[in-house]
């Protein structure tokens, strides 16, 4: 029986949404190995100022590349938040930045303030988006820290590897501290064992 | 009664054609307002080094993502024109890279040397995608020559916009060159492009 796996990353343009997708397909279909279909949509909600970025995974070929219900859902901002809730799967994985979604919907959910931690630890915004690779590769048991590490070195600038590789790490880092207080809360969500760390 | 407009943009890993399809979503999306879907596709053949990346335009909110029936097929090598060729339909247009693509199926081809052009007047093979991308805001009524610049200028690396508009207006030019040809041949052209005479 095929599986598919479903992701979704929103927030606002300019958060670096569609290269975050682009690294992570190319992470789990040309380093992992498994078929990946990638997808960006514009419409009225993108003159508006809104991204979206979509990545769907499975052991097949994929007839149909756009997210039905999400397996894991990255809100960057507040309202992405609150519109795409409702796609997460009960069993779904929900990751906030809590650097700008403030109110959120469930006790299930991952807050970390991607933003703040790229602002504060490389004084650059913009790599919060690579923060929050780091956080995934950690979150989602669909792709690897590896896989992620060789496909982003591939597709940053000449000259930013170690911005990039710096800021990944410490999203891998935070990614693990989150995990680690969930277990201790005794209320982890549904991660698959297999993929938490042994101690950090 | 609703349009719908396949583009597939298909070539090597390393032709930079995810980025292209990127760049030409956003411009149709964003800065046109049509609704656009983007999607690159990642199984064996992106292990084989073959790249892919097909983009939807529509009036309408799109349901199907993927490219079915290519109105627009851009092959930059050999092998994806011989494998897509057959997904064009009748009235569909075909350009290929001619530095690489040297046997074509058909009369009904536009074929420009991406390449070559990139190589001979900017020194960088790396911008052949960007050469390729001014052909097609002359070449597909779906996309304007503005709308591309304008989605351009805001993805290129800081630094690098001079190179990349130098390398769209080549594009540009050649393909207006290219349409002129076409017009006064009243038959498809057939010139190795290397005695095509200089145009500025």
């Amino acid at each position: 029986m095929a599986y598919r796996y479903e992701i979704r990353l929103s927030g606002s343009g300019g958060q670096g949404l569609i290269l975050m997708g682009i690294i992570l397909a190319e992470a789990i279909g040309i380093y992992d190995g498994k078929y990946v279909a990638q997808t960006q949509s514009y419409g009225p909600e993108a003159r508006g100022g809104s991204s979206k970025s979509e990545v769907i995974v499975s052991d097949e070929e994929i007839d149909y590349p756009k997210a039905i219900r999400l397996d894991l859902l990255l809100a960057m901002n507040q309202r992405s938040c609150d519109e795409f809730y409702g796609n997460l799967k009960p069993e779904g994985v929900l990751i906030v930045d809590s650097t700008f979604v403030t109110q959120v919907p469930t006790v299930r959910v991952y807050e970390i303030p991607f933003t703040q931690i790229a602002r504060e630890k490389f004084k650059r915004d913009v790599v919060a988006n690579i923060v929050a690779l780091g956080v995934l590769s950690q979150l989602s048991p669909i792709v690897s820290a590896k896989g992620v590490e060789a496909a982003l070195m591939a597709r940053v600038p000449k000259g930013t590897e170690k911005l990039n590789l710096d800021a990944l790490k410490a999203g891998i880092t935070d990614a693990r501290r989150a995990k680690k207080e969930w277990k201790e809360a005794q209320m982890p969500p549904d991660i698959p064992s297999e993929d938490l760390p042994d101690s950090d």
